[in-house]
């Protein structure tokens, strides 16, 4: 392409550098935000450098968070015997947005994937261990991806945990809600029937 | 959604605001920006600040510049005698890539669109009109879209300039390369033969 500007040339490059955004799009960004007014592009900028530069990792759990300290684990009220594992930040605000879960989170950083080169040290189960050995936790729950990779990464978690004194459970699997059963995988709907539960009325 | 720190919910909504992209898809590159190195978030950052900050407009055929004037208006060797009008930035960079042009452009800044409340006032009509009255210009290319709107732009601009003595043509529309007869649309077809051009060997 032949760009009529070096800035606009510049920015473009940069938008495109993000993953999923091709030049076409980048391009089409970069005119709208030349159709609006400046604060808009300049907000934006500001917005992305105060993110790289101020974001911290909650030393606890390894979630984001603006102190030493993310909101979560700073809070007593939260439940400091369940311990919830997760691979990645935005499981946490899944399972916060839900508001049905008051324990405390671990953030994995990941899962195992030898596909990808992604082993054990990649992820932070020393971190896990630390927290456990601490004495405080009665529960570990896995809410890792209903994926082969995410049931390896459970295994291997267990096998490496199993010496401590802890109730190990994973979250429900089975039909979401919504779900038509003609539509539903069998593996899913058969785990469903296999680990179905009491009615309540 | 629950954020677990400002700095990444205020670079979300910024991200978000951008045409196209929802709430999930900028979660989605937030995370990715955190996950490189510094200096990406911040080369971003400064792109899209210099983009609006320092772009400028050519004053003569209002495409995007660095200086006063754009590069193909202050190139002493593109023909002044041919004047090609665009609706957009876009087409001026689409145009150059062909490489098959060596007049200049006007860029309008749309077509007229009365579902959009685009009337000619919002056009650089007045822009167009002082370039003819110069005299320079020869010859009129409009290179609009194959719309509607565009052709009763083009319809509108040669009622307004008629009075000068131009020639006035149109880019020329028929089937594009790669095209199979049997897929392309009756109007195309029809005008394709209605404009058959002398066989070249």
């Amino acid at each position: 392409m032949n760009f009529p500007s070096k800035v606009l040339e510049k920015a473009v490059d940069e938008i495109a550098g993000l993953p999923g955004i091709g030049r076409k799009s980048a391009m089409r960004l970069a005119l709208y935000l030349l159709k609006q007014p400046n604060s808009q592009g300049i907000a934006l900028g500001n917005a992305i450098q105060e993110l790289v530069k101020e974001i911290k990792y909650c030393k606890i759990c390894h979630n984001f968070s603006d102190q030493e300290l993310c909101e979560i684990c700073a809070d007593p009220k939260r439940n400091d015997a369940l311990l919830c594992v997760v691979e990645d930040v935005r499981d946490v605000m899944a399972i916060e947005n839900t508001g049905q879960y008051r324990g405390k989170y671990l953030v994995l950083g990941g899962k195992l994937s030898p596909m990808e080169g992604i082993g054990p040290d990649q992820l932070r189960i020393e971190s896990l261990e630390n927290k456990i050995a601490q004495g405080n936790v009665k529960e570990v729950i896995f809410a890792l991806s209903a994926t082969m990779e995410g049931d390896t990464t459970v295994y291997y978690l267990y096998k490496r945990l199993k010496k401590y004194p802890l109730i190990f459970s994973v979250i429900a699997r089975g039909i979401a809600v919504g779900d038509e059963l003609e539509y539903v995988d069998e593996i899913s709907l058969g785990r469903s029937i296999n680990n179905r539960q009491p009615y309540h009325e």
